[in-house]
């Protein structure tokens, strides 16, 4: 659209100052289109956008997700509840979308049934307890989101190590951890004295009594001597998404 | 000396009114005896009264500490500083007492110089870092005055466990373990795992941040799913007397 | 099979680089089974593995509990529901266990039928309230279930300490004390001062406004002045393996 | 001055208008003297208005203790410096006032030398270590500024009750207790469950680890079964006040 | 009964031995009677004992209920549940006792219909707000149940002032005052301003957000210039207590 | 009234002593009438009085409600719950009053059909995300009441600013802005430096985890480096007459 | 230059493509441009920037402040030490700048000595104590620095209400309030309540004990019923630049 | 040694039973080594050691870094003041160690002379101001340390983005970046919505008030609704390290 407008000032078809206005102007639209290419912020970070389905009434949320779907192909949404999952998936399916739910992580994923594309890289997840099988299973479904392999290790115990080598041979191949930890959390601190990879740990909200709910754990892996980074309590998709970030990028992704 | 009144009444030397009134006296005095004895508490309990120097004059503590010292012929004094600790020796060697300084416990003993009798306890004292080892001195002093031996394995470390294994060997004989460890504290639940002894946990006030000065160290202890019982942040005398108190009781003292 | 190995070596079966070979995959495996071994962490130290009931679906822990009662021939459950419970009693006696449920404790015991092997140690246990007595049965059940026979006072009074004379009594040959108390839990430290026993403090989580829920009990606990140690609020399996603990190393266990 | 202007519109001296706006005009002020009255407030409560020297400038703290001294004939500064105080006394004694320090209680008092006129309320003050001493002599000197007789009954001991008996009996006239203690900050509690008077319950700031300085003392006051009140940590001012407004108040003052 | 021994010594019919023996029995017999009368506690404070109906089963519930009324022939339920009160009544009424129900304070008492001997004390009481009716209410009946009248001045507004002078009015005759306030918990330092009666501040669990649920009231009564006295939050029993046995006090009762 | 005094006194009708005290008396009652002035505070300063409906009965808050529509021809309810709405619609409509139902700000006014008087005040309201709504809602309704026109942009998101700037533009004529928003809170700080308006920040309670529930959102509104004042969490009704007193002030109303 | 370029382009001097990219630089320099616009944000907003002085060493701050000088003419600098000071003076004057020292707000400005000019907007600050007069004063300069005249009454008291009427009449020209207070920080509501004017809310950070230091006044700003915004805890810089911004925007600047 | 025992069998120069023996001996040894071998722990996962002078006295300081760096060439020492920095490097130069200082990131490298072996990783560092500037300078240190080059880009400013294009222009390499910032500590979020590569938040200890200390700065910082690792406050040395474990990974180190 500016070549056109230099052409018809040089053909003098319009004038230099209608030029400089309508220039100005685009300028302007670019800062509209600047703030529009944002709109593909987290999609160019390589992190797929989420619908947080907590506390959104169940035909919100399928409005809400279907119009994600439809704009990207594709949508995730977290934290979904049994009755929002119904509507959901019923919306989804009528207007034609293939619906994934994946139940203990509680997300649910609309997609026109494209595979996505596998990045190469891999994410090893590891969980102390069962309890922390949820929100590890939220990070395991939006690292593969993001293309990567995951493999997991789930309920390797916090106290004794014993069962933590088999699940760090069968991770061997993993270029980052997420290591999901509730109580006194000390296991991603373990893991990473262990192994020569980024650890994330992600802290889960379990234990009662004084600093219950995850807040010993989360304060004992920000205290902790080892070299880990952290996210905040129960936050599986961020976890989720940090990892594949990184394998992504070790792998040239 | 009721006795003695029993006996003037089968006498006829004092009228039974007269006996009755006496034998009342007397109760209100063993109830002031009971109060009396009941001075002798910590000492029945086997744990020895402390002064705590914190925030005393130096000439109000070397008050104190005397009367202590003169009346049950021993004295414990924690938390002392330099400028208290000059004068109290000063005062102390005066007043013909010997005066054994544990400068990194930060405590005196006064004493007429008698050894402590040995009970045949033994306790293990293990620290984390060597900024554990002022609170864990603190429990050595105090675990040795209450007749035990006391082995120690200091830094041990809390990221790796490899100096654990022979520290653990080196305190093989302790019937119980206190445990101290600052920053995220996990030292602790990691000894109690792997022995069959019982451990008390001292969480030291080491560690910046959220959850710093030894509150993120507390909180992993009391989260942990390893069977461990705790005492207050710094609180080195209580760990020492509690372990002294199940060393002593083992060993049949 | 190292020593079959050494055989063949000498009777020059195999090379002397294929023994290498072997004996170090021997080693990996030894590592394996030390890990193996590391599975009976628990079970050395004398104190039962437990299965937390809380936050799993009933079928799940049906499942877990009776894996781990058929591998071992007993099964705790801590914090069941009702509904939980049902379900588990139905699956368990189908599965030849008998079922012995402790409703205050919110526990229940798989068994093949034996009866645990008396190990001589007394535990004695006390609460200030009639609301602590469910975290009393917890530490109850344990420690019977570790061989120690169990003397209860409950609901001594935390205002007056007019009932705790005759419960003191009433415990007089307990090693060791459990005391639970919520609200201002001041009770454990009053029983510290007074027996030559150790005790462990449970804080309960009672009390509402400022440092409700059990959590003035617990600073009440770690700030007392008496030697005491303290569990997590609430943590009577905790509590009651930590007496038993110690009343079985005092009878030589 | 109402009177007079009445006079004056009857004698047709001035116009009722003009009485009129002088009468609104003297509603206003009366406002203003409602206002002064009010300055009068906590004199009127028989409460003694106090300055607080901390974070004052020595000089500022001695020009305004010094105009309190005018206006009122006697002034109680608290909280007061070394450093302060040593002008503060020059200042006075300059200014003809006499000076009556109050050393533990870091309190100060000014006065034209006048004794305060004895109430007949008798108010009891027991602490239970030594470090809460200064917090209870500040209550001691601001009861006794009130007019009432102080007993006092300092280090009775938290944790064995056999000093408490002597010291309730030494105060069996008080007609309302201030109870101050630390750490744990039981004493309140055990007294209030022993005496048929009422009992303010002090938290003063000693203690360290979790829930120290007072908070811990706090807490276990406000979630003490028995009946009680309390001021914040460290308040002796405000108990003191508290206990000489109830102890003049039943002796009908 | 020492009388009779004495005389039996006298007469040579026991040996002094066998007196000795009965004379420490009936010592510790004594301390089982100190505990004993220990147990009027509460009652010779003037303060009744209350039965916390919170987290019993209805039927637990008048078991205690029930038993505490035959023994005292009056007792006080508190916060009590409407399916708990409906078993109670109907258990209490077959049992003989007359019951009165307080809906608001949640409270039930228990009786054999004999009115409460009025000692004379007043006590004023006064809300903030709606919301703080409910234990205001609790701490009226506690005060009644004590022999006192009570005058009530509810909602009297924490942002003006204008309600609050008619309320003071109302309450001239209250030698007390019990003030309760939510949120910011202003009211009763406004209160403890303006009268010359101890005041008693009760912050109540409303407002949300930080500091909400009654922590900032508390903060602010705490904190407050004016003289006051506070209990823990929602504690309006505690503050009806403490208000009618100050109340009492001032009456010579 | 007054007049008509002073014309009995220059009359002689009545004596200057009975003159006088019908003076004091009429003074009296302008206090009283002070104090009744007092009732309109809220309406004198523009600022409509709102009846909370939480945890009042629907029956009660009908009442209290219509009790205030009657007095002041107004009345707006808030934190209604759909119960407490359906009543309250009824016995409005049958007491002739006007119902508004807002129900995502959880608001009802009753009105007698007048419409607000328009003030010329622009209000601008920004959330940052959906959950948000709910929040600026009520401000938004509170803001209208007090005559402001108010533009809203909702859900601007906190992420990206590419939302912003046509919420800015689309809200140019504000002359104050609300910004809500969760979790970590930094829209309202953003704005504050974008525009040369006055910002108000409402923390919302979302988020999850450490300092979620709002806490995060006030904590970082409250350090922020941007010119901006805040009020409490989930504050809406607060913020939304705070800004419209500004915009009205702003217009000269 | 855009004109020049376009002027080029019609003389045929350039070629379209020669333009294109120019004006894609251009574009990219615009949004520089944009950027380096974005630094005169807070001019731009009518509020001046300032220079923490906290933490610095004398030299840097010097440095720095001068820097900011030099470019805009004109600087603050808060909370500035008098070793700071000294420093800063001296090379300011060195450099040309005339230094005016608010001791009590401990802040500096230098200029090239114009005046601030007058916007007419009228800030009223308002003290509840003395020890809240250095942060009303950080606040008073800066209003003033933006133009405002500022009517200050330092001391009005938190307990009674009487100096607080006089006050407000001194201040009946603000358009806008700061209201600075510590402890339980009631006064900010209490202006609101009688104003119709904007009240902003400064909690400072006095008192001890239980939510000492400012959080009780915090925590009773934000929980309090009237219509009242609140800053940081001691921010009177962005009390007193608020304020400024809605006095200078009601007087139309 | 395996070989040479087993040469020995084969050669029957030894038994069978004594191969045995031996063998088990080296499995015990091994195990020693596997302790030993993880002395190397940090070593092999990248990650020099690091020894925090913080608390040490300046002797002790010395002893333990020269052990370090005669052991492993070269070591780290953090959080070092002036007066150790004087001893250490006093003692180094004597021991031939070459000393290099890092002022504002309080660490001290001594090493034999050796340049670090450059990976090819590239660690970006951003402040929001600064006084966040010696918290990534420890991190830069630390990632130099091992081996990266590191882009730096200081007081980007929180408020305004207008400093942040050109900053993360110039780090357009890296390919982790660490983001430092106190007070509300939103720009890690801001970055990590702008770039494609990990982001690692630090939050630093600046800001006062309500969750001042860098608490506000690390809970927006979990809070925050970008894909974000978070560290424990002022933790430059682990924010450094884990970047450059990123970094090194990423270029295949």
């Amino acid at each position: 659209m500016l070549r056109e407008l230099l052409r018809q000032v040089r053909a003098g078809e319009i004038s230099i100052e209608y030029a400089e206005r309508e220039i100005d102007a685009l300028r302007i639209e670019e800062v509209g289109d600047f703030a529009c290419l944002d709109l593909g912020r987290r999609m160019r970070c390589g992190i797929p956008e989420v619908v947080l389905a907590e506390g959104k009434l169940p035909s919100h949320l399928a409005d809400i997700a279907l119009a994600h779907a439809r704009s990207s192909g594709r949508c995730l949404v977290s934290r979904i509840s049994r009755e929002q999952a119904v509507l959901l998936r019923e919306r989804a399916q009528t207007g034609g979308f293939m619906v994934t739910c994946h139940d203990e992580a509680r997300m649910v994923i609309l997609s026109r049934g494209a595979e996505v594309r596998q990045s190469g890289g891999v994410v090893g997840i590891i969980t102390a307890g069962t309890s922390d099988i949820r929100v590890a299973e939220e990070a395991r479904v939006v690292a593969m989101e993001m293309g990567c392999r995951v493999c997991t290790a789930y309920d390797v115990g916090a106290a004794g190590i014993h069962r933590l080598f088999p699940a760090l041979k069968k991770c061997h191949e993993a270029q980052v951890f997420v290591v999901a930890a509730g109580r006194e959390g000390t296991l991603p601190a373990v893991v990473a004295g262990l192994v020569d990879r980024p650890v994330i740990g992600v802290p889960v909200s379990t234990g009662y009594g004084y600093m219950g709910h995850g807040r010993a754990a989360l304060a004992s892996m920000l205290q902790s001597c080892s070299v880990l980074a952290v996210v905040n309590i129960d936050a599986g998709f961020t976890a989720g998404a940090y990892a594949a970030q990184i394998a992504n990028l070790v792998v040239g992704q």
